[in-house]
């Protein structure tokens, strides 16, 4: 059978068919989304929900005249599709395939790469201000969802907008979810406003100064292609909401929102998610602190946690089921998220600020000056840090030991094991007096026994994993495994010490003057870039005590490292198992 | 003549007058700020303008059981002078005086570090959180600006306190301005809101499900005292609208708010700035900034400009006056004008981004992931870089180094004077094809004759500045003068050559290789943290090349710096004349 997705490879085909036709289109699509992810996996949900509204922006727009961005991006497969993309969409987020968000460098019709969220008002008004300078004719449409939008920085790019007469369409994907449950209380703003409640003159985006309309039906494909045409004529910032369901099409998608966010393998029929033998696995980290969190907080009823919008991907949800008054998910609000933490400690409250490494960036400024210069105890847990895989170059978080080692008075610790970080988390809540940083890796350890008594950690001391005769191995935290894995490659093993130096900060400067007067060579492996990390705290401490020793820095080179498995993208970086084996065979 | 301020330290003291003597005591108060302010120089107009209600709070809150947050502090001298700092307000921003700025460390009344905007509703919100989860009964005050409160983090903040019943009063301190005045849609709305023209009864802050009320007049204390007990009795999160005159009650101060934001010395009768002789003084790196953009501008009709709220500080002020449609204020919005920045960038724009370096902490993820990954080339020119002086610790830009150095793409440049900022501007409008920062200090340089004829500079090339003997002197950029200076102080001159690496990255391999092979020691000095910065740069590059030379790192040491003069901080850090002197000598 011939379909009409077969003929279509860019805009231009599509703007060739009737209207009436686009409905099958959107079926296809949909079809097409749900064939390639149930056996390729990816981001399922939110594609499946703006098939119809990604449809009628490449229909009703002279894309890639017209300039579209999309916001996090974790919705543009359908675009991808229709843009040039669709023969190797089964790529998708593989090494060497196509990144799982837009992206500049892959297409013209990603004009602004994404990953992170709430970026795409400030980037697309920028581009209308541009258009307007050069005299030029084009259509400037940021897609935000409900969730990215209560996000501070959308609000600081609709405050602007507001004032200027940017030909900007601010269009708001309203499906009440981002990964979780939206939260807030322009959630329920808007809730109100799907409900009919809050009066459409008064409407708080009028207030901005926005032409605001909606709220439409963002599956009806008609309805959003006239609102789109009537748009299309109206000058300065407006904005159009638009109500979605998340998974639509795909009823346990619809029916179960935050599994089908990225579900994994899944029958494309019935959407049954292939369920893994897993219980023998080793834990997930983010559930070693999920679970931990827990235990502590029945023990210590100080104990506070905070995830930015990650409930689910930080495993908080736990807690938020056992001690919801004591556990909060705040939003996409990064920022606040620390400030407010800062605010609980100074009343003595132990909190438990959960952010993946890569969105901490969010909030760099609130880390050093609204907890770091008080010193206050917030403990941060940074899951997600180092290589991510498959999220590729916007997530992977391997900037951390740099950007918070020249913080004064941060103690920085990267877990080892599971039992580290259960028995980290269990010593910071015993009280620090400074804040901590403890930064885990995505994915499983390697104890399936990891419940162990708690056991208290001594801050700033390291530890020897092994011993040798000439040369001695730092390894930072987890990526440590991956030495002693070479070890067991390698026909020289005897020449090598290895040593965990979980603390990047307070370092072990004793055991560091020992191992420099007893080694001939040292070699620093880190899952972080080679810059200014944990290597660099070595070479920095060699030359404050000019020892004559070498010095190898292993770590993430100074690039953006794109999409793969963790096992690729460490084969890249030259700091997987067999790498590894080859720099310890050449000593 | 006996006053009432006299006899009150605490606002217990405050407390036990009769409500009618407090205007008697605002205009007291009024009078020692601008009497102490107009010898000792600050802050004024922001302090000004909340006499009245720093009172009003204090009056009617029970301080400091009850949690009272201000946002940014500016504002805050007439509630120190009222918290027991009346006696030392005089060592105001000296170096071991009292802060600027609320500090806790300084006293029990300051229940949160500020310095940095809009912080204030996030902080309060936690305390709030945490006295409802110990079953405290407390107040929780935050006090923040209309420009403060357009800040995207402010949002946040409100978006989160607006779904809990934390007991939070938000008064928002509503006149018009920062140190600029206040930009944006929010504020057009709030202008609009004072005047009468939008309905009370579906205020946009009641959309955020907060119980609004106001406006009132910010210097009728009657009125404040009579609303915030009214408020205290309201349970849940509370959000009161006070109009105030920046500079209120010296006439030239309301008159010119921008310039008596910190007016220097002045006459305390008239107002009458005091001014320095400064024709025959080098300009502010500021001004050659400001200035040099005009001329390219001129030029280059692809310039834009961009500051978020700084347009005075920055002296993007010369490009806004005289190309208004290309130069943008877009308020306390620094990851907006990053991403903005970004934006603009991707449609052939050639933007400069004026952000303090402390501030750009605040947009930290936005330039990796908006700019760096996208390798856009957007100018960043971070003012303030290095120590601030009198500002202090919230203000000091000394971890760009750090943070900027660690991600790919960036290029990194300190000018070593008026000059070499005015030829980067140049060189960076031509075309780098990456993104670069280049940071500066606060203050004067060195050159009074500084506008000479553009030069192209080399990017990553360093410069010899002095040939000697044994020891190679590596400044990164301005600080460099020190050293040049401390030649003359010692008596082994001959021993020392100097090279301005003024790129950080890329750095000048090759004359760094030349450099280790033809010296035996090497010392780095940079106006930055030792941690990560400059000096770790090339500690790093000694390890890979795996040379012997000594290394000396001089910079800022890892702690907090407070406040004093840059000469005073300068000496504390050891990078001043007489220390690198004292350095050198030992040699």
């Amino acid at each position: 059978m011939t379909t009409l997705l077969q003929h279509i490879n860019y805009p231009n085909d599509l703007r060739k068919l009737n209207v009436n036709h686009l409905p099958q289109l959107a079926q296809e699509l949909r079809d097409f989304i749900i064939d390639i992810v149930s056996v390729k996996e990816g981001h399922l949900g939110a594609s499946l929900g703006v098939v119809e509204l990604t449809i009628a922006l490449h229909y009703v727009f002279n894309t890639p005249e017209d300039l579209l961005v999309w916001d996090v991006g974790h919705q543009a497969y359908g675009h991808k599709i229709l843009t040039g993309r669709k023969s190797i969409f089964h790529t998708n987020r593989q090494l060497n395939g196509i990144s799982g968000f837009p992206k500049r460098s892959e297409s013209e019709f990603d004009t602004f790469g994404v990953g992170h969220s709430s970026t795409s008002i400030s980037a697309a008004l920028g581009m209308a201000i541009a258009s307007q300078l050069k005299g030029e004719n084009k259509h400037h449409i940021a897609v935000i969802g409900d969730a990215s939008i209560a996000s501070g920085m959308a609000f600081e790019g609709l405050n602007h907008a507001g004032v200027t007469d940017a030909n900007l369409l601010v269009i708001l994907n309203d499906n009440a979810i981002g990964i979780d449950p939206s939260v807030g209380a322009l959630k329920n703003y808007l809730t109100a406003v799907k409900e009919g409640k809050n009066p459409k003159v008064n409407n708080m985006i009028k207030s901005l100064n926005f032409d605001y309309s909606g709220p439409i039906d963002g599956h009806n494909i008609f309805e959003i292609i006239s609102e789109l045409e009537r748009l299309k004529k109206v000058k300065g910032p407006k904005f159009l909401h638009v109500i979605t369901t998340k998974g639509k099409g795909l009823q346990k998608a619809e029916e179960d929102q935050v599994k089908y966010h990225a579900p994994g393998k899944f029958d494309k029929i019935t959407g049954e998610i292939h369920l893994k033998e897993e219980s023998h696995l080793p834990p997930k980290f983010q559930d070693v602190f999920g679970l931990t969190l827990v235990e502590l907080a029945q023990l210590n009823e100080k104990i506070i946690g905070i995830t930015p919008a990650m409930p689910t991907g930080s495993s908080l949800k736990f807690m938020m089921d056992a001690f919801p008054e004591r556990a909060f998910d705040v939003g996409i609000a990064e920022q606040h998220a620390v400030t407010l933490s800062a605010g609980m400690a100074t009343q003595g409250m132990v909190v438990f600020c959960n952010i993946y490494s890569t969105f901490l960036q969010r909030a760099y400024d609130q880390v050093i000056h609204d907890v770091a210069l008080q010193n206050l105890p917030v403990i941060f847990c940074l899951d997600r840090a180092g290589l991510v895989g498959e999220d590729g170059a916007t997530h992977h978080g391997v900037y951390d030991l740099a950007y918070l080692r020249c913080i004064p008075n941060m103690i920085i610790f990267s877990p080892r094991n599971e039992i580290e970080l259960r028995n980290i988390l269990f010593t910071a809540q015993l009280g620090l007096n400074h804040p901590i940083a403890i930064r885990y890796p995505r994915g499983r350890g390697e104890i399936v026994d990891w419940q162990q008594p708690f056991q208290k950690i001594e801050i700033g001391k390291a530890t020897l994993l092994k011993k040798g005769l000439k040369v001695a191995i730092l390894s930072n935290g987890f990526i440590g495994r991956n030495v002693t894995l070479a070890f067991d490659e390698i026909s020289n093993s005897e020449l090598f010490s290895q040593y965990d130096f979980s603390f990047v900060k307070p370092m072990d400067e004793t055991l560091l003057h020992f191992i420099f007067k007893e080694y001939e060579s040292i070699i620093t492996i880190e899952d972080g870039t080679i810059i200014g990390g944990f290597g660099s705290a070595i070479a920095e401490f060699k030359s404050k005590y000019n020892y004559k020793n070498n010095v190898q820095i292993l770590g993430i080179p100074d690039e953006f490292i794109e999409q793969g498995t963790v096992e690729e993208l460490q084969r890249y970086s030259e700091i997987n198992v067999k790498s590894l084996a080859s720099v310890l065979s050449s000593y």
